[in-house]
């Protein structure tokens, strides 16, 4: 356990950041406590100058999962705060193979082209067989990633939902404070990344193929009903025809969903990431959305009730957790499972008693 | 407070059982404890043997919220568990107009002529407005309620969907002590009734009409998601051409979805309850699908995966009430919000500030 902790942190690690430094002397570890504040100040001054290495060392803090750095993150989050909200929060979805990464680095092109600062993160809970993948994007972005104004970053992945949840807000937050203005959060289209990355960004694309009559298989339930807008990538060359059609498909199957609270009916666009075609109109509708969601309001409700529901996710999933890693329950709720199965018991007295013991 | 509570239980008072007369001395009130547990034997033994009376009497204690009751519903519910659990469990869906009693009704004179033995139940967690449509279905279907195989039974209405889930529950479950083997739960088709009665029935069916090409307008989300079959009715006379339409279109949206984990493909059925037409068919699907969902295992299953569900659902709707009824949350809950608003918290942080306050 502790050998597989050192080696994460090991991973992280950055010569720069003397806090990381796992083989120290006690005389060197109170060194450092007296440093750190010092360079917890210096570090959080960097990022609110726009520093992408103390951003990156930030962030690789919030990854850490370490208890000496909560709270330095405190601090640095804290102290960011005041400085954040202020971004357009994108999240994109598709299957692997969609063309994910080519599609996010020509709108980041296009859109520091327009003078925008670019964060691009990467959520993935999921975890080694998927982790390769996003973590791929970030060399096959070869030109965003050397752009000044941009900034790419894949986050922690192999772990609980909740933290990677939270360890991506707290990264959005920071990526917001260092002045990038437009966020784009990446996932991959599988499991249960879509739900989180929904809940906390401010526009939710989903990227999809055009396919041979088949175009809605593969995806999530639910995750069409997210969408605030389908794209069609690889719309090109021979696709071009099969591309038209599965707009059409997706126009109607879209249609068929009641309309969203916000009176924003899902649009469908055709794009060649490959080919950058279609990316400007992607763009213009995206601008369109915040145009309107500002006006009427929506915008700042949306992420008012995003606050909220991690709040309130935060402290359930907390409850739970306290309430199930009981030891009392662990050892009775698989008896208890089994007396329901056997009709000596209803659900509810069983959730009863289980909860009478939990107080005992 | 304790004025509608009497209201309530006057309401669904019955002359012969002591238990519920409010309006008793003390000495008539020991007398009453003394012949209690005598009643509640005889009353269970009633369910088991089938009578419709001791059914009610003991559904009218289920629904009755009166702490004086819950030992005697206990007492009633284990004897009666182990006789549970043997019936076919159907719910049906539709919004008011749709023709849902109409449709039950003749469901269920087709069901009794086969044999079967059929309770209907229905579930309202909305208040005022929808429960004059549900409590109407009793009197509107006159000729399944004088029938000796069918036994029609409004729920309790009006409170919180987690009430109203277990009191369903436990009525299912008397019902089928009492030898009904085919249960009809009917629910509105609006508000969270759908997900309770989904999550406590084998089979989810839902009623739609033929429209004016806007079929699916007015399903809540999710809806069409959770059908196991859309039945749309009223498809007789002028209005069959529109209804053949709707049937392709919805065949077409369910197409759409990825397939159920249980191998069935939601079925689309064409019916006239007024004209008795097409129920037989639905039977037949019906039919169709027990067969297979009990020689897969999936019935099983199922109904395991729901008792598992309303388990946890219990537990978890119980740590949740406790923790947002606590005195110090319910006063710093709006402070938290505010200062998240404020950007003064983070969601995570304002969490972890709350947890430790419960604690305290």
């Amino acid at each position: 356990m502790s050998s597989s902790k050192n080696k994460k942190s090991a991973l992280h690690e950055t010569k720069s950041d003397p806090s990381l430094n796992l083989s120290q002397t006690s005389a060197e570890r109170i060194k450092n406590l007296r440093r750190q504040s010092k360079d917890i100040k210096k570090l959080t001054e960097g990022i609110l100058s726009g520093n992408k290495t103390d951003l990156s060392q930030a962030i690789t803090l919030i990854e850490s999962q370490s208890k000496r750095h909560t709270e330095d993150i405190k601090t640095i989050i804290s102290t960011c705060l005041p400085y954040s909200n202020k971004s357009l929060r994108i999240g994109i979805t598709g299957v692997p193979g969609v063309g994910k990464s080519t599609f996010i680095e020509q709108l980041g092109l296009l859109l520091v082209k327009k003078g925008h600062k670019v964060a691009v993160l990467a959520v993935d809970p999921s975890s080694s067989v998927t982790r390769g993948s996003i973590l791929g994007d970030k060399t096959r972005m070869e030109k965003l990633v050397q752009h000044p104004m941009a900034y790419i970053r894949p986050t922690a992945s192999g772990e609980s939902l909740g933290g990677v949840a939270r360890k991506t807000r707290e990264s959005i937050l920071l990526c917001e404070a260092a002045g990038y203005d437009i966020l784009l959060i990446e996932t991959v289209g599988v499991g249960q990344s879509e739900t989180a990355v929904h809940s906390m960004t401010d526009f939710f694309l989903l990227l999809k193929l055009a396919g041979a009559g088949d175009e809605l298989q593969g995806i999530k339930r639910g995750i069409i009903e997210m969408a605030d807008a389908i794209v069609i990538n690889k719309a090109d060359g021979d696709n071009i025809k099969a591309a038209k059609k599965a707009k059409v498909e997706f126009n109607r199957a879209l249609h068929m969903y009641p309309s969203k609270s916000n009176g924003w009916d899902p649009k469908v666009k055709l794009a060649s990431a490959l080919q950058n075609e279609g990316i400007d109109k992607v763009w213009k509708m995206l601008t369109d959305y915040f145009e309107k969601a500002k006006q009427n309001g929506y915008f700042e409700e949306k992420r008012a009730d995003q606050n909220k529901f991690w709040l309130t996710q935060t402290i359930e999933d907390s409850l739970k957790k306290e309430f199930y890693q009981n030891e009392v329950i662990k050892s009775e709720f698989p008896e208890v499972l089994e007396k329901i199965h056997n009709q000596d018991l209803s659900p509810f007295e069983a959730a009863e008693y289980l909860l009478k013991k939990a107080k005992i």
